[in-house]
């Protein structure tokens, strides 16, 4: 039985919690919040408390609050020879500010808040200072049914870059191609499909591979049509990515 | 039974013809091609041709081919009193140089080659002169199981544009994604489930909403960490669509 306390009270922990109190072979022993009132709905199955001094004894303590406030509450915690994980994506390692053993336990996810999370489609990115840790927060992330990676803190800043590509910004294409359609009295819902086939697709296919539209082909003349009915700061990103996509594929446009 | 002949031997023409095939209430009468090698795997179960005067009698005529040549070959068809349509996305239903009646059958969606199509996942754009053939497009559709829109070739143009977005445009940031974890020896794979999670989302929430990200809360110290370890193309695209989700977002960066 490995046994867990999670220290924090948002979303990440609220998710994590909910599974570990659910997972075979995984024992939370305790859940420690600043603002009890946030994990009180934990209370019937797990041992809470707002008083670091009161941290129970476990094989793992997990820090999963905002990112600003870990170093300050990882130097408050008194427990030497233990594994301190925090699990951001954007934080290093050195940031646990702390004389125990450190590590990241990172879910490379979108968490909505009231969305039930389905953890075998939440990878974890896994960092330890030494293997015998590393073999333990494997040992979990395979008890959850998730799938884990051994990423550096600087692989992992960069996969963070990585993920404001092709989620954030990608997000912020639908919203624009949503825009076009409700000034032109097009239901969105007509997208849909494609915008899946196009996810999709990169199970079998190399994103570069799947390449299609004008600018791949060079097709000046839908470019020129396109450009005319849009507005300034679409008409902006759509020729920076036309000219990103054309010179991809060595294209002059 | 609703009788079709199709015109044309690529990628769209061989999905529908494929489906027309083993579709119910449908008979796929004949398929002209010019060149006929491309349409000779049909030759079992359809009547082929690649001369335009043998042109059986049907309720409907589909070109299905290149953008350019529609004209064209609409102009050749003498076949007064019937429904002629194109199932081009970017092409005006005036291109078809004909004297009969006339109609758009758009199938959105992307047609990989030696993919079989789940049409029930193709919505159709439909367009045509009077209502009669309209009920006769949908009926069509209906027997197909796919969805289908009322689209006039002016909307059609707009729903082009945004399919780029939300199609190339999107693909191309996956490309970008997928180079940063090429770069740094980071399995793309353990991005796959967020680009999933992306995409599946936009079935229950509207993209504007669903946005996150440094961007969208503003932090201007995550954004410079990132422009600091990107090459000069990703710094661009990082920095313009940064400041169309701030301004979005009512943020100043």
């Amino acid at each position: 039985m490995i046994k867990i306390v999670l220290l924090g009270g948002g979303n990440v922990a609220h998710h994590l919690a909910t599974k570990f109190i659910s997972t075979e072979g995984i024992e939370l022993v305790q859940i420690y919040n600043r603002t009890l009132s946030n994990i009180l709905k934990f209370s019937d199955n797990v041992a809470i408390t707002n008083n670091l001094k009161e941290l129970k004894e476990a094989d793992l303590y997990i820090i999963s609050i905002s990112d600003n406030e870990i170093s300050t509450l990882s130097s408050k915690l008194n427990i030497p020879n233990k594994l301190i994980v925090h699990t951001s994506g954007s934080m290093n390692l050195s940031e646990l500010n702390s004389i125990s053993r450190k590590g990241v336990f990172y879910p490379l996810q979108s968490f909505s808040k009231d969305t039930k999370i389905d953890f075998s489609e939440v990878p974890f990115c896994l960092e330890t200072e030494n293997d015998e840790d590393f073999k333990l927060l494997q040992k979990i992330t395979n008890k959850m049914g998730s799938s884990s990676y051994k990423i550096d803190s600087e692989q992992r800043e960069k996969l963070h870059v990585a993920a404001v590509f092709v989620n954030n910004f990608v997000n912020h294409l639908y919203t624009l191609g949503n825009e076009i359609c409700d000034e032109n009295n097009i239901p969105f819902d007509i997208l849909k499909p494609l915008i899946n086939e196009t996810s999709n697709k990169l199970a079998d296919l190399h994103p570069c591979k799947a390449q299609t539209g004008p600018a791949k082909r060079g097709d000046t003349k839908t470019i020129e049509n396109h450009l005319k009915i849009l507005s300034k700061n679409k008409q902006e990103i759509y020729t920076l990515l036309t000219k990103s996509i054309a010179n991809s594929y060595g294209k002059k446009l």
